[in-house]
C-alpha cells in the first residue's frame, strides 16, 4: 500500500435495503456520504461504490452538486459487446421517470462520456424504443425523437431496439431509469443463465473427454461478460467522479473501477459532461 | 394435406413496416385481415401470424372483439427458462402506453393462461420493475403493486427485476408493453450474441480436437432458446384464439405454433380468460 493513500473512518453502514433519500440524510457518517464530501471537498479524487445504488446516487447528488445546466443526473453502463468496445446505456437506473428534456441531456453526456471512456471520435447515438419507426413507443420516446434529431453536436441515429444493444450497432442507448435498469439486469440474468447452462453441460459424464478444455478455450468469453471486468459505470451530471460497481464485486473489480476512474480524471471527464451540456440551448 | 384443410384466398399483404391501424383500415383483403374474419364467423379456430404484429393485435382486436371487461388486450410472450416450463410475459408489445387497472387484468389474464397452456395449479404472479420494494419503480408499478396486493384470486408474489426473467423465480411477469418488448428483444439479441460467439469459438482452429464434439452436445440447448421452438405468443383478451410467431419463423416455428393452438383451444383458453377477468371487481 503506497504513502500516498489516506483512510477516513466512517461509524455508520448504509445497507443495500435502506431507503435512498431518507438513509443518506440520517446516516451521515456512513462512508457513501463522507465520501461524496471528500470528494466535494476535494480530498478525494472520485468516489467509488458496490453498496446501495440509490444511495449512492442520492449522496453524490446532495453532497459534489449537479453541474451547472444539468436536469439530472444519469448512470451511465457499460454493455459488453463482443470485439468491440462496450455500449454505454444510461440511464441504467437513476431516474426511473424521465422527461423528455432530460433524455435530451443524457445523449450529451452519454455521447461525450463515450468518446472520453471508449476514445470513440463521433459516437454513434440510439434511442431505445419498441420499433425504429419515429412514430413508435411512448410518448416519452416520440418527443424525445423530435428533440434529438433537431440537436446539433451529436451523432443521432434514431431509435434502436432491444435487440441492438449488445450488437454495437450503436455506441451509445440512451433510456429512462426504468427501462435502463430493465435492460441491464435482463442481460445480466439472461446471460448468466445460459453461460451457467453451457458450464453445466460441459461439465456433465457425456463431456467428460473434452469438457475441461472446451471450458479452457470458453473462459476468456465468459470473462467479457463478467460485470468484474468492466470497469463500472459511472454517474453523469454531478460536480465530481461516481463510479457505480457492482453489488457482487470481488477485489478485481474494485482494480478495475480504480483503473477507470484513473484514466477517466486524466481525460477530464467532469470537464467534458460541462461542455457537453453547455454545447447547444437548454432543452425544455 | 388432409381434405379438412381449406383455403381461403386474400389479395392484399399488409407488409412488415405498414402502419398497424391504417393497414388493417385500407386493406380488408389481406390475409392477416381476413383470418381474423375467419376466426369471427367460426370458420377458423384460430389466427397465426408470424407478420406485422401491430396489425395482428389491431384486425384481431378490430375483428374479433374484446372479450367482455377487457380493458385492452395484451400479448403473452414464452420465455426459455432451463429445465422448466417457460415464463409467461406480458403485455410483450400490444399497448405500449398503460395503465394500472390493465396490468391487473393482464395479471389474471397472464395467470389464467400460464395455468392453461403449461398447468401450472397457481402460477406466481411478479410484477416488473427496478426493485423488489414496493416503493421502488415508477407510478404505473406502484399503483399496480397496490392493486395486485388487494386482488383476490391470483398469487401476486411482488416485484420483480428483469434478472428473474429467465430463472423460473414466477411464473408469470406482468408489465407493461413497451418494457416487455423491450425485455424480449433484449433477451433475444443478448442470446443470439453469446450463443454466436460459442459457436464461432468451438469452430475456431483452436477447437479443431474437440469443437464438433461440444457443438453436438451444446446443440439441444441452443434448441431451447430458439424462438422456432416455443410455440409463439398468444395476444390475451379478444374474442378468438390469435397466435403471434416470430418475424423469422421457421415452417417448424409455424407447426409448433399449430401444436400449441390445438391444445389452448382443447384446453378452452378464451373461456379462461373470460373466466379470468370477471373474477373479481372490475380494476378502475
Amino acid at each position: 500500500l503506497g504513502d500516498d493513500i489516506g483512510f477516513f473512518e466512517a461509524a455508520e453502514v448504509i445497507g443495500m435495503a435502506d431507503d435512498a433519500a431518507r438513509s443518506v440524510r440520517t446516516k451521515k457518517d456512513s462512508s457513501l456520504v463522507r465520501a461524496a464530501e471528500l470528494v466535494r471537498d476535494g480530498r478525494a479524487s472520485a468516489m467509488i461504490s458496490a453498496g446501495n445504488t440509490g444511495a449512492t446516487v442520492a449522496s453524490a447528488l446532495l453532497r459534489m452538486g449537479r453541474i451547472k445546466g444539468v436536469s439530472r443526473p444519469a448512470v451511465a453502463a457499460p454493455i459488453p459487446v463482443p470485439g468491440s468496445h462496450p455500449t454505454t446505456l444510461l440511464d441504467a437506473g437513476a431516474m426511473a421517470e424521465c422527461q423528455p428534456g432530460w433524455l435530451v441531456q443524457f445523449a450529451q453526456m452519454g455521447s461525450a462520456y463515450s468518446s472520453v471512456r471508449y476514445g470513440i471520435e463521433s459516437p454513434r447515438v440510439g434511442l431505445l424504443s419498441i420499433g425504429e419507426e419515429a412514430e413508435k413507443g411512448t410518448a416519452l420516446v416520440k418527443e424525445t425523437h423530435a428533440l434529438l434529431v433537431a440537436l446539433d453536436g451529436i451523432d443521432f441515429v434514431g431509435n434502436v431496439e432491444g435487440r441492438d444493444v449488445m450488437t454495437g450497432a450503436v455506441d451509445v442507448v440512451v433510456t429512462d431509469g426504468f427501462s435502463g435498469n430493465v435492460v441491464l439486469k435482463t442481460l445480466e440474468g439472461g446471460l448468466k443463465t445460459i453461460i451457467n447452462a453451457v458450464a453445466a453441460a460441459l461439465m456433465s459424464p457425456e463431456a467428460s473427454a473434452f469438457g475441461a478444455e472446451a471450458l479452457d478455450l470458453l473462459a476468456p468469453l465468459a470473462a467479457d461478460y463478467d460485470p468484474d471486468n468492466t470497469g463500472g459505470a459511472m454517474l453523469l451530471g454531478v460536480e465530481g467522479v461516481c463510479l457505480i460497481s457492482h453489488g457482487s464485486s470481488s477485489s478485481t473489480a474494485i482494480v478495475n473501477a480504480c483503473l477507470a476512474v484513473r484514466d477517466l480524471i486524466e481525460a477530464g471527464v467532469t470537464e467534458s459532461m460541462r461542455a457537453a451540456v453547455s454545447r447547444s440551448v437548454k432543452p425544455h
